[in-house]
C-alpha cells in the first residue's frame, strides 16, 4: 500500500474552446495520473490528455450508457484516489467555485484531509457575454454585474434567489447574467418583469460560446423568449440582461467570428443566420 | 504604405500568476507585431514576450517615468497601430470586460472600422477569492455573485452604485466582490450597514491573489476596516462579503499555497503571519 498520498486540483476547463484553458491547467492534464471529468468541460479537452492518464467520467446527468455519479460519490472517489497516490485533476466546466460545487469538493477533501488546489478557469458567465461582443460591464452602461443559475424555479416559495432583489440591480443599470437558464428563461423573465424591470430592458442569449457552433440572439426582456423559440436556442446557453447587450450592436460587424458580422441589424438577422445553416 | 489592416485582440491576462494565462493568450503574444499593456498586467507576463515584439506601455496612472495614457490615446493609438498593418494585443488585466474598458476599445475599433477580437481572461473577481478558499458561489451559502467596483465614493449623490440594491442581493445570502475597494472600504462597508446587511457578516480580502506575495485577511463588516489597518493590505486587493467566507476557515489547513496553512483560526493568525514575514 502507497505511503504517498496524492493531490486533488479542482481546475476549470474554461467555457468550451480548448484553448481557453490556462496554460497551468494544461499543464496538470498533461501530468495528472487520472482526470475525472463531467459533461461541463467540452470533450476535446479531455481527449487532448496523454493517453496514459486514466479518465473517469464523473457526470451527474445520465451519460452514454446511462451513467450518473452523485455528489456524495464524487467526493468519496476524490479521496479515495488521491489515498491510493494518485494526482487527479477534477475538471470543471468554467470556473471550480462558479456554481460549479469546487467549495464543497473542497471542504470535503480538507475534511478527510487530503491536499489540494484550486485552480481558476474561464467562466462562461463573463466569456459567453464577452466573445459576443457584449461586455458585462460598461461605463457608459453597468457599473455591476451580477451571476446566478436559471435552472431554480422562481414561482416556488423556497427558491434560494430573491429575484426582487436581482431586479433591483438591474433597474439600477447592473448587467444580469443568468447561467444555465434556456428551459425556465419564461418564468425568469416573468419574475424580472413582476419586480419592475422594463420590458424593453434588451437581453441576449449566447449559445454554445466559444465553439464553432457558437450563436447568439438578442432582443428585449419582452422578445427573447420568442426569440429563444424562433430560433431554437438549447443548453448550453448564457443569458444576457441590461443596456450592455446593446454593445453588440456596434460592435459585431468587426468581431472575429460573431456569426451576425456585417449585418446592421442584429436582432433581425440572428434568425435568418440560424436558418440557413 | 501598407494595404493591409492588423488586427487588434483585446486580450484578458488574467489575475496575476502568468501560468493563469489562457493558451490562447500565450499563442497571440508570441506572435503580436506589439503589445500593449497598463499597470494590471503581470510585468512577467509582458516580459515573456519575444523579444522583437514591440511594447508600448498605455498605462493609465502614472508610471516609472511619468507617463500617463488617456483612454482617448489608448483608442487612437490601436487604431493607428492596426493601419500600419501590425497585429496588436491589447493586454487588460483580469477580463477585458469585466471594469477593463474592452467595451468602449471594441467600441472605438468597430467605429474605425478595425477587425478585432475579444480574447476572455481570467477575472479576479472569481480567482482571487476562489484561490483564497472562497467560492463565489456555494449551495449552502450563496445563490448569486455580484461584482462592483469600489474606488467610486459611495457618498456621492451621482454615484452609478445603487448600494440599497447591492446590500439587498448580500441580505438575501448573495455574495458580493467589490474590487479595487482598498482605499474606499470604510464607505463601502458603510454604505453596506447603513442598507441593513448585518455586522457579523463575514468579510475578507485577498491582496495580489495568486502571485507569490499573496495575502488574504478575514473577519466581519465589523472589523474588515481594522484588520485592513492591522494587516496593512495594499491594492490590489478583492474584496469579498458574504457567508462563503467562512468556507476558507474548513478548508485552507489543506489548500496548496494558502498563507494561512495549519491554522485553525485563520481571523487571528492572518495578522501573525503577516508580522513574521
Amino acid at each position: 500500500m502507497s505511503m504517498h498520498t496524492g493531490t486533488v486540483y479542482l481546475v476549470g476547463a474554461g467555457p468550451g474552446d480548448p484553448e481557453l484553458l490556462t496554460v497551468k491547467a494544461r499543464k496538470l492534464l498533461d501530468d495528472a495520473d487520472v482526470v475525472c471529468h463531467d459533461n461541463l468541460a467540452d470533450d476535446r479537452i479531455v481527449e487532448s490528455c496523454p493517453e496514459t492518464t486514466e479518465r473517469m467520467y464523473v457526470g451527474k446527468r445520465p451519460g452514454p450508457d446511462g451513467e450518473r455519479t452523485t455528489q456524495e460519490e464524487i467526493n468519496r472517489l476524490l479521496v479515495r484516489l488521491a489515498r491510493e497516490g494518485k494526482d487527479v485533476v477534477r475538471l470543471k466546466g468554467g470556473d471550480p467555485t462558479v456554481f460549479g460545487r469546487g467549495g464543497e469538493e473542497a471542504e470535503h477533501l480538507a475534511a478527510a484531509g487530503i491536499d489540494f488546489d484550486i485552480v481558476p478557469g474561464i467562466t462562461s458567465a463573463v466569456a459567453a457575454p464577452g466573445v459576443a461582443g457584449i461586455p458585462v460591464t460598461h461605463r457608459d452602461h453597468a457599473s455591476c454585474v451580477t451571476v446566478v443559475t436559471g435552472h431554480e424555479d422562481p414561482t416556488k416559495a423556497e427558491s434560494a434567489l430573491d429575484w426582487d432583489a436581482l431586479a433591483a440591480t438591474v433597474r439600477a443599470g447592473g448587467t444580469l447574467v443568468i447561467l444555465m437558464g434556456v428551459r425556465r428563461l419564461p418564468d425568469n423573465v416573468a419574475a424580472l418583469r413582476s419586480a419592475g424591470v422594463p420590458a424593453d430592458t434588451p437581453a441576449a442569449m449566447v449559445e454554445r460560446a466559444t465553439r464553432e457552433d457558437e450563436f447568439t440572439v438578442t432582443g428585449t426582456l419582452d422578445t427573447i423568449v420568442e426569440r429563444r423559440d424562433e430560433v431554437g436556442i438549447e443548453p448550453p446557453a448564457v443569458t444576457v440582461v441590461g443596456d450592455v447587450v446593446s454593445v453588440r450592436d456596434r460592435v459585431a460587424e468587426y468581431l472575429d467570428g460573431a456569426p451576425s458580422v456585417g449585418v446592421p441589424s442584429f436582432a433581425d438577422t440572428a434568425v435568418s443566420e440560424r436558418g440557413v445553416e
